[in-house]
């Protein structure tokens, strides 16, 4: 069993999560990685893991999200913080309302190196986009998406709420059983 | 003065159009280069060209384009390969017409590594969305722009007009006026 991990992120939160879910210690390093131009997410993570190995050298996760519009193929995707840089969560939840479907599906990639190979584990949560921002918690799409059998956007959940239902909470569980295997 | 120089891309025409604006031999090479997820064109640029002179060993030249959308601060830019693939150019006028400001700009970038150095070249053209796709030619976006004092799309026009005045073009030119010093 793994005795500590460290979590390349600049964002402590995630290590936060990561340890409550693991039950192990986590410690955070914040390295920039490069990012291909890839729509497909595994691919994105698997190479941010190669990346960050390189540099940390030791066990270690990183983490990458995607946002699909179904409306839209998919996209999109891994360019999701880009999009939501430039154009803003209202603005996109306006676009995708103008597409009448509502759907999306919010997926979560942690990348896990364990100093030899790299593994990764997904987490997937279906929803629907709000017509308009709502809520004052969490980050980025948060405010415009409701996951399904919810009845409020994960900005409107307490982080403990957020965590137990999350993209990354799955992902994080998957990647848990594989650690207890 | 160069006597020859190598293009990396898999579209053959590209290579035909430099070969015709710089008068010189351009002979194709055709290899996959991962490009890394940034907002910012000339940063794709300059990291494929430098991962296709690890390849190639040799002078050679690379491009990448970008379509900004001004109701969106500049998305998708460098990402338009990935929006246009999911959304097709209809969806995609669709989307830019309900934002009420039809205003573009389409960038290409060329990356030229001379056996030592690195150098980049920009063309810009400022143009128009069309409310639906327009004309037969070319490929990707360019059934839905009209570039500034056009009437017609670049679809619209032969490949002869639309290389006077393409943002390749205007890249290409740059690139010849460097290599004239």
């Amino acid at each position: 069993m793994i005795e500590k991990l460290i979590f390349v992120t600049g964002n402590k939160n995630k290590a936060k999560e990561a340890q409550a879910i693991l039950g192990i210690p986590i410690d955070v390093v914040n390295i920039d990685l490069e990012e291909i131009q890839s729509a497909n997410l595994k691919e994105v993570v698997q190479k941010k893991t190669a990346d960050a190995f390189k540099s940390v050298g030791k066990p270690l996760l990183v983490d990458d999200v995607g946002f699909y519009v179904e409306a839209w193929n998919g996209f999109p995707g891994p360019f999701i913080k880009f999009m939501l840089a430039a154009l803003g969560s209202k603005e996109l939840a306006r676009l995708i309302y103008t597409s009448q479907n509502l759907q999306v599906v919010v997926k979560a990639c942690i990348g896990y190196h364990d100093g030899e190979n790299i593994h990764t584990f997904l987490g997937e949560v279906p929803g629907m986009i709000t017509p308009v921002p709502i809520g004052e918690n969490g980050f980025g799409f948060d405010t415009i998406f409701i996951p399904k059998d919810q009845v409020v956007t994960f900005a409107q959940m307490s982080e403990e709420d957020k965590n137990k239902i999350s993209h990354r909470a799955r992902a994080l569980e998957e990647l848990k059983q594989f650690l207890n295997k």
